[in-house]
């Protein structure tokens, strides 16, 4: 989606500048070490942040970073992070493409994908977050124990990420495709909406497989 | 000069975080609507910070934008703004090249160029901060009364650099070839060196004239 671009954007990015990560390559197979923690987990693509704020909330002792590309819409989820006071959550302005310059090999135990862009068009392939190109770059970059927790109310691209998680040797730890809102857990707001509206989520958990 | 990257260099850089610019292009155009400043002055390579954070210091209502590519070199810088306590500078870890993407026409009102590396090779012309593709883009990026400031201690770049200026339009408000430390002027680190040790120092201001 292209957002209009907020006029008052550069004031309120500026009201958080203090956790979003402007050097990112700079933290690079440090970032435990710098924040105090001994568990990192990445959101690629946190949007409003609803998910990424939620789950730091509830496990206070991971550190937790946040990628997302489009500023209009983060600035939303740093507002949140700072309006509940968050201390071990970090925001970094990027795609997921630039992965491999900000984190060492081994230094993430989990990422979670979120309702990314489905790119149905076969032509776009490559550019699913899901695609063996960047499941191999998540494998690298994973303990060899780390998960990747994938969430999409897009059936067909749910299927073909069961496939390529497969194929590149990452173990289905669970999947469900009626994935309800009673539960208890962690939604993010596209979740609540399809939620409410009974659309069905599909979700799975992977884990990584020592290369 | 490449630097050995120093191990607790993102935990230095963390500590400054809220005076580094993340996102610079979400403040074009904005810059001292942001900040609530009159006046917007870039130093292009600002190194360790010394001519930048004297600057800022003896000119409190004017806002100071520092570049510099090398993180190592920077950090130095934004340690020594916040011991002082400065309100007024804003660090970007970026390379000159991407100015326009990161400050509006008309929106600066004076460049600072100090001892920049003076690429002697002619196959480096073009890297030279005061070759013609430079000059234009800071000619476009200031106020039609804007200034850039030029020192160096390389006599064959300041020839070469006020052929340029004059080739691009700027008019040459001042020049010296014999510049002391003696006249209680701001100095960087290299020039504090230099003087100390009698080398001739060259400076020129030069002022844009509106296209």
């Amino acid at each position: 989606m292209r957002m209009r671009k907020k006029p008052n954007l550069a004031v309120r990015m500026e009201r958080c500048s203090h956790i979003i990560t402007a050097n990112p390559t700079v933290y690079r197979g440090h970032w435990l070490e710098v924040f105090g923690y001994s568990e990192l987990r990445i959101e690629l693509g946190c949007g409003k942040g609803r998910f990424t704020v939620d789950v730091a909330l509830s496990e206070p002792d991971v550190l937790f970073v946040a990628l997302e590309k489009n500023a209009s819409v983060m600035v939303i989820a740093l507002e949140r992070a700072l309006e509940v006071g968050l201390q071990n959550v970090r925001f970094i302005n990027a795609f997921a493409e630039s992965l491999m310059e900000y984190f060492m090999p081994g230094e993430i135990s989990r990422f979670y994908i979120n309702f990314c862009d489905p790119w149905p068009s076969n032509r776009h392939t490559k550019r699913r977050l899901t695609n063996e190109r960047f499941l191999s770059l998540y494998s690298q970059l994973l303990t060899p124990e780390g998960e990747v927790h994938f969430k999409t109310d897009d059936l067909q691209l749910f299927e073909f990420s069961l496939r390529e998680f497969k194929r590149c040797g990452f173990k289905i730890l669970e999947q469900t495709r009626h994935l309800h809102s009673s539960s208890g857990r962690l939604m993010t707001d596209y979740e609540l909406r399809f939620a409410e509206q009974g659309i069905p989520i599909y979700e799975c958990t992977t884990k990584n497989t020592v290369i």
